[in-house]
């Protein structure tokens, strides 16, 4: 399998990203981005994210791997659309943020195209091509969740790809994924908008909230500037997770109510302990991988 | 009312920049740090953070303006027991993050002193004096809750200092004050702590946990890193309104719940962008006011 030819569809942030990346490190290939909006496809040729762009689809025939770097939701859509003009043994690959959703959708898609599941944790609120950067996935870590049924081979080009771009690439279940991504990335998610949205009231009731806010509520709520489209179609995809932590969470404010309810606060400072004792061993770990990779 | 010599309790982050910024900014009086640890106060003298240092709190008498820069459990139990050798007319001012809490204490310590309680929007999770930085409260909001009976002179000579440190300050009744930060602030704190809870649980099942974890968690959590004792203590004093708003981020939760649960993807997408609306313009503002101040 040598890849000549590689078609992306959604080059925006993560997609141009990719072929910024893959150019930077002169991988041998014409890179096609595909799309509807001709206005920005062009734009991203003149600034030399893409090779050359195209709106038939048709010509995804040609592509000897495709990357699917849309929303979650349009993932297997895409592909639906796509399918019929692939040639053989193409390799598709995503970047979707839940993959369970995303592996069952493409399960139902019939052709001979190689799928790889994949999810590099880049990226956060910033979107489109404007902001695409040659390592935007250097030291970020890019999860494939290959199945049994995944083409050995496939899996191979599309983690060496990743590598290229100086990613830490990790495999896990789609099932371990989406429940990890649930507590680190969707939940928070969620915190973030509620916090707005009592910060909301808040104002309402009194005018000086807004002045009184400061680094901690832009650092807790700055996912709550990401795209509402693209976040809505992640609480669709992990539906279920999303919803079991909403209910742990709930678990959690007990305990706060808990404790302050009954003026326990020997037990707060020992839970406060433990949580900063925690946190650090998390970043310290997370960072030492990172730099390790 | 001239001030020629200023004490300060805790000569950490905050007392140590509130004085780093008297002397960059040639405030002409004599600094002095109070304590009880001799080996930090010596190493902020030899530092230039503070002018001498004293542990006889007698000495509290020269003192013309004194600086309760200590956590907000502290500040009362402090006061109390300078007062007895506090000069007539001493001001006496402080940082602490509940006001409510800190005014009804101070009222109950007998003394001829002026207290002006006050609220710098600085700092963060770092603490101690090897941070202490002559800017930290430049741009920075300080919050001023006088009262009917506070001595205005007073609170005027405590407005020109932060204001001489490039602060904008601002007034409101303690009461608002609290509700804000209850909800901008301390609210948040326990949403950190509740993250970095979970994913320790969600570690404990799977190990990939840590390695998953992307920037948002780590702005998420960031303040979970900050000190316990502090915390236990604002959460203390800042009770009734972190219970209030507990209760109403349980609401907020259960509204996803409930979007989730009957697959109404088209309100969840509609409420989120009615938060990232909202949040740019708090963060616009903030920044204007800021910027303007």
């Amino acid at each position: 399998m040598t890849i000549k030819n590689i078609a992306i569809f959604g080059v925006g942030l993560i997609g141009g990203s990719f072929s910024l990346g893959l150019k930077a490190k002169g991988f041998p290939a014409k890179i096609t981005g595909f799309g509807r909006n001709s206005r920005k496809l062009t734009r991203a040729v003149r600034k030399g994210i893409i090779d050359e762009y195209s709106l038939d689809w048709e010509k995804i025939k040609s592509a000897d791997l495709v990357m699917l770097a849309v929303p979650v939701d349009l993932i297997a859509p895409t592909l639906k659309k796509i399918a019929p003009y692939l040639k053989e043994n193409a390799i598709v690959t995503d970047v979707g943020s839940v993959k369970g959703f995303v592996l069952s959708e493409v399960k139902k898609i019939p052709g001979k195209f190689l799928f790889v599941a994949g999810h590099p944790m880049a990226g956060a609120e910033k979107s489109g091509a404007e902001f695409a950067s040659s390592d935007l996935f250097r030291q970020a870590t890019v999860v494939l969740t290959p199945e049994r049924q995944t083409n050995r081979q496939a899996l191979g080009i599309v983690k060496k790809l990743w590598k290229l771009l100086e990613a830490r690439v990790i495999e896990m279940p789609s099932q371990q994924h989406d429940e990890i991504v649930a507590v680190t990335s969707h939940l928070p998610h969620l915190m973030a908008a509620s916090l707005v949205r009592l910060t909301a009231l808040c104002q309402k009731k009194n005018k000086f909230t807004e002045e009184l806010i400061a680094g901690s509520f832009r650092d807790l709520t700055r996912v709550a500037s990401s795209s509402p489209e693209i976040w809505t179609g992640i609480c669709a995809a992990n539906r279920q997770q999303i919803l079991l932590n909403l209910k742990y969470f709930q678990k959690e404010l007990d305990l706060w109510r808990r404790l302050l309810e009954n003026n326990s606060f020997k037990e707060l400072r020992q839970k406060f302990m433990a949580v900063q004792r925690w946190r650090q061993t998390y970043v310290q770990n997370n960072d030492k991988k990172n730099k390790t990779a």
